[in-house]
């Protein structure tokens, strides 16, 4: 599975900016029966663990995220940049290489004392899987794991979120 | 069905601005069997309609943009706003009350002569639809019809659509 969806996903140089070679998951969503495959593969990795939410990561984790969620037939919850959530929320702010950013979810999305996986596309250095699974700790839930569909093993992302759960998973790994 | 949505959806008073009622839709989301249904349904009111793909637009069009991709086995297409998307995109800026707005979409992402459903969680006054929809026009594709899951009927977004297509499907209206 691994080399199948790595055929599929796209190198962008410099993208976001001079240097970075930024890698493109929106081909697999070009293809319906690869991206119900990826779907099924993150149930098959999560399947040891006891799941009563999926939270995912604005923007491109809510394409896994939510279909997951469905896959497993739990709740999904939806973790968007400041402002965007329009009732109550919990933020958490963090710090990136320039500047900082702030994540939210609304208050009552959490369901205090519930196991909640953790999913985005893609895993770098942690910064937002951390402000995810700090409000989950905020909202007294428990973080049962995270999934990542790319995981970018040379930034050590991974090693930070050993703190929250060592279930890490990635379907892909650079 | 209507009925069913309406219970779930919550209103709240003055976001994003004083004045406004914003339908939240996202309670949804936390009811794994009502999410499912939704995209039931809309698949359902698009059955009589050739789809080749979905087109989503960013983000909470990616919900059932891409679970409905799912259901019906075609490509999912996610509109960003502009600057998002890593690879070369078709971009089209469009006039707000306040200011403007840009949207992309990869330019390999929509096949030329094939039938695009767009789908959004809202109608409003329909600016972002229509913008989406110029882009398959751009693209030498056709827009085989537009769904909503909520319809906001006394911004008359409806009309402005219907130079693009008589499909215009919404699950919930006000």
């Amino acid at each position: 599975m691994e080399e199948k969806i790595k055929a599929v996903i796209r190198d962008v140089v410099d993208f976001p900016k001079k240097g970075i070679i930024f890698k493109d998951i929106t081909p697999i969503l070009e293809n319906p029966i690869l991206t119900k495959e990826v779907n099924e593969e993150f149930k098959r990795r999560v399947s040891h663990l006891k799941i009563d939410a999926v939270m995912g990561v604005e923007s491109r984790g809510f394409f896994w995220g939510l279909l997951l969620s469905q896959l497993l037939e739990v709740p999904f919850i939806p973790v968007r940049k400041k402002g965007k959530l329009p009732y109550k929320t919990i933020a958490y702010k963090y710090d990136l290489e320039y500047g900082s950013a702030e994540i939210e979810v609304h208050i009552d999305a959490i369901k205090p004392g519930s196991n909640i996986l953790i999913h985005d596309d893609l895993l770098a250095t942690g910064g937002t899987a951390i402000a995810a699974a700090e409000i989950i700790k905020m909202q007294k839930a428990t973080v049962c794991g995270f999934a990542f569909l790319v995981i970018l093993d040379f930034l050590n992302g991974e090693q930070k979120l050993k703190a929250y759960s060592d279930n890490i998973i990635g379907l892909v790994n650079y």
